[in-house]
């Protein structure tokens, strides 16, 4: 399922120092296409965020995104910056594209310079990779993956009024995993293709509301990274012409399935990861709240290390609740791991620890918090903290 | 080095399930003292919490603090308000003190009640272990420690005036650190003893002074416990008088130091550490952006697990700087790790990675950023994030 008018692929550029691994990717329209991106909210932004966020904030149609692993190009300067836009020249060049049409972005170690030399050759390699099977598609996300351990994509169709639309999404990402990013102005990277016809302003405003219940509704370890990036391109491909306010909504909604799910395999692929966790926080006096404790809970490390081993220990649950930044009544609040109900109304309840053990050491673990105050709930997911988290950091390096 | 009119001890209750740990501390002044008092501002607070909370709000003098291990009679309703009573009970009337004279603190395991039988016979041998010698004091940390590997006290005396003060003070906390606590209103325990003679009023303010550019520059895990107390008691038996103005200007310096050194023991005895970090972040333009920086670069773990795999990845130092929330200029930055110089003005320079590794092994960590935009500083103090940090968590409570 990929939507048309689009073309992706990926090669090994040397730009990443792991042997044969394929370090550079390219998702390319065959016409211009309206764009919304969003990027890190970081102080400190990488150089390919710089120019992408430029770019943008000048308008027009955007055709293509390269991107490589290996290197994020961030505290590059002003090298970085000429660097980020050799990559984009060396595309427009080749493909004959409108100058200032292709957009960057770099995931990887920071600090250090890409590393490129004949990277006009390496375009042409590119090139040759394009197709719109899922070998290329593979090709294309292996090519941005750093620590990742599996493939993350997804893709959607829906029926309009005159025809069919697709969404095809990529993410990459499990390591300085806490996204927070504001329409233009993580390293999590993530591309989304669609052949909808769509403006660039709607587009952006859905893919921001899109972004909040997913891509910001995950925390593999509360960093945030220089580099996240999400960028759409809608090239209106699908030739269905513009979208009825219905079928903008059923678009929003598609998106909304694509997003999630790649931020739910965010967390899946936690770096360490053993446990998939959600945590569902309800009944609060605002969604903001809710959010709040969530995301407090998502990034302890006393309550992942305990479900890495598989420890019904509510009280770290509560005790991140409590110092979330939220007022709420603790004697009123209720408290499930892995579907078993802990802790009612300020109390322990006298749970089976021999059940919870079993429940916590399943590799999906639902946590739910209900503060019985108001109407509102929100979901965040994370994973747990494992040895192979600290191994993986210790030394990214080298 | 203790205060005169003071003394301490601590014996087995049985409260904490390792067979053989002491488990319980008694602090007590022959004389009522003037106190002052800061706690978690954790929504959810533990029931000594609340019970000291309210019995310092009344005002008046104190003469005991007693705290256990093994049991933080946190989320415990009405039952847990009452076992701290009872634990407070027992010691007033043994050693025949006003109601409400007490006050308590406990440590330990979230949501299980304080199993006390026969505490009233615990309550006598507890009277007999008192005393003023350094084995006292010692049983008395080694009672309300944890996880802590180490006894943490620290002691000072000034000469004032009429006299000699002195102050002694120690806490226990290794994990769960990250004390935010509030004047009435953090598992760190802190008992700070001195029989200087001070309104509490005056002690309350230079303890949330001294409490500020201490124990609230502390952070092994970014988790605020719900039990996390500091308290002084301020007796006047070095009989010197009411301080002057310049004496009590000494005696908040001497606080100061005593409180300074405890909370770099906190750091450096923290879960699983292999290495104490200090964090200086400089020239800034207020103390709070200084603070918030070096807050989030101490509280990442892709931080911290870098110095424990003594790796010189300054990239993540500038990228929690960079969403610490304060806005700066990354071109004008400059990193230091070990003593080596890494970064310097957005750019990354080429340093020894051997010189880099090397320093990075050591025993003690300096890290500081120097932002160069204005004339505040404010230094952080942690640890970094090993193995044994996850080992110690995941299954804490068996």
């Amino acid at each position: 399922m990929f939507p048309k008018g689009f073309k992706v692929g990926g090669v090994r550029s040397g730009i990443h120092k792991k042997e044969r691994k394929k370090d550079l990717a390219l998702f390319i329209s065959d016409v211009p296409a309206n764009a919304a991106g969003m990027f890190t909210k970081s102080v400190v932004k990488a150089a390919p965020v710089l120019l992408d966020i430029e770019r943008m904030k000048k308008g027009g149609k955007f055709s293509a995104i390269v991107a490589n692993s290996g290197c994020a190009n961030a505290c590059t300067g002003e090298k970085g910056i000429k660097d980020a836009k050799t990559m984009c020249y060396e595309i427009e060049k080749i493909f004959n594209l409108q100058a200032g049409s292709a957009l960057c972005a770099s995931t990887g170690v920071i600090g250090q310079y890409i590393n490129m030399p004949k990277f006009a050759d390496v375009v042409k390699l590119l090139k040759d990779s394009l197709g719109t099977s899922a070998k290329n598609e593979d090709e294309a996300v292996l090519s941005i993956m750093t620590t990742d351990t599996f493939i993350k994509k997804s893709s959607k169709k829906i029926k309009v009024k005159n025809g069919e639309i697709t969404i095809w999404g990529c993410v990459k990402g499990a390591g300085m995993i806490h996204p927070n990013m504001q329409g233009l102005h993580a390293t999590m990277l993530s591309f989304i293709l669609t052949d909808a016809e769509i403006e660039s302003k709607a587009l952006q405003k859905i893919l921001e509301n899109s972004a909040d219940n997913s891509f910001h509704c995950v925390s593999v370890d509360g960093d945030t990274s220089t580099n996240d990036t999400v960028i759409v391109l809608a090239n209106g491909q699908s030739k269905t012409g513009r979208l009825s306010p219905v079928d903008m909504k059923k678009f929003a909604l598609a998106l909304d399935e694509v997003t999630l799910s790649l931020a739910k395999m965010i967390a899946k692929d936690g770096e360490g990861a053993t446990k998939f966790i959600e945590i569902e926080i309800k009944n609060t006096k605002t969604k903001e709240d809710a959010r709040k404790i969530g995301a407090t809970i998502a990034t302890s490390p006393l309550f992942k290390t305990a479900v890495f081993g598989a420890d019904a220990n509510w009280g770290r649950v509560l005790a991140a609740a409590g110092r979330a930044g939220v007022n709420f009544n603790p004697d009123k609040t209720d408290i499930y791991m892995g579907g078993i109900h802990v802790f009612k109304n300020g109390a322990a309840l006298n749970f089976s620890e021999k059940a919870a053990k079993k429940s916590l050491l399943k590799k999906e673990i639902k946590i739910v918090v209900d503060l019985k105050s108001g109407k509102a709930a929100s979901k965040y997911y994370t994973c747990d903290f494992s040895y192979d988290y600290v191994k993986i950091n210790g030394d990214y390096r080298s």
